[in-house]
């Protein structure tokens, strides 16, 4: 039976599992979860995951939610090529990437996102800025390791890449809206800022399979 | 060479990795980091980990940093006994269970130890109740599950009871404290409450090497 995902359009989190499928040449059938029809609050879905969150990936009987669990499950499923390194070391850097990412990165880029998404820019102003200066403080770090290498981690695509490069995208998105624009965040074009971060998201947009993964309504606002 | 560890009394972060290290009986140098004095901030220690945070494991000269990174990094360079699964659904709920305790309970989790333990307890009230309440729902769904098996995930301890269980005793030595009372946040005695999640803190108890990892300055405050 084929793997059934669950899933969001410009969701971070879906975002990386379908890097993940797509990295593993994993075939998947595709359900696309409508935020604002509600899908992801109808019982059905609730049925699948109890938080009401996606991803949900679903293989036969095994219903996982939780994109870390569902991509090591794709990787103990098929471990090459793999996602979690291919040495103790490696493993370590990419899951202290994947760490970084949440504890430094996905609160502050949350700060920026959700006004601009969900509204009160005018009065989270100030907290938008001081967000902003931590968020460029990590694409600083980013940047410094991409001036030398191809990947976060390793000589190949990994789990590290998939999990900044949605959050990067989502962030950047984001900043350039134009009820962004007056607050002079300078998110709005990460590759002007930071070229190798820029050329990096170039290669993973190289990737067999990207166009499959990009979010639909980005493409339809575009 | 020895695996050397730098770690923090009551760090729930450095608590977890002591686990994992009893678990898998791995012998270790242990250098204990004292935050009162600023070691975390001293050039020498900025140099394993420029975020300046604990834990921190050094390998000869592989040094690594964030805690799913170094649990990860021991269970590749030892599988066995296993921390993350020893199946592919085991090892995805095994990382489900990680996600959901730093993505629903952590954030909730620091809003009431902090000001316990950092002061504003009068200024935070309201929304450290809000958090309780949040707490109290994460509680209830992992008591509903010890209710019927011993572990979170599989039939053994495993990273998921290892992440959950620092924690939660953190959240119960905050939730203890006197200046908490006043709150009734309902969280100083676990075991009082969840009866199941008190029989499985003591599972963890009776693991061997276990008084090895209890935080030195809880004993002399006890």
């Amino acid at each position: 039976m084929a793997i059934e995902l669950y899933w969001g359009s410009g969701s971070p989190y879906s975002w990386r599992v379908m890097l993940a499928l797509e990295w593993k040449k994993t075939p998947y059938a595709s359900n696309m979860i409508n935020f604002s029809k509600g899908e992801h609050k109808a019982p059905s879905f609730l049925a699948l995951n109890p938080r009401g969150k996606v991803p949900v990936l679903k293989d036969g009987d095994i219903v996982l939610y939780e994109t870390l669990a569902i991509m090591n499950y794709l990787e103990r499923k098929q471990p090459d090529p793999a996602l979690f390194g291919r040495t103790a070391t490696e493993t370590a850097n990419v899951y202290r990437e994947v760490s970084e990412c949440f504890y430094y990165f996905e609160q502050p880029a949350f700060e920026v996102i959700a006004p601009v998404f969900f509204g009160g820019v005018d009065e989270k102003a100030a907290a938008m800025k001081v967000a902003a200066e931590t968020l460029h403080k990590e694409l600083s770090r980013l940047e410094k390791i991409l001036t030398t290498t191809n990947w976060l981690v390793g000589d190949k695509l990994s789990a590290a890449d998939i999990w900044w490069y949605p959050e990067i995208m989502l962030l950047e998105r984001a900043g350039a809206k134009d009820v962004a624009k007056p607050l002079n965040l300078d998110l709005g074009s990460i590759a002007k800022r930071y070229s190798a971060i820029g050329r990096w998201q170039k290669r993973i947009e190289a990737q067999p399979g990207y166009e499959r993964t990009y979010p639909p309504h980005w493409k339809q606002a575009a």
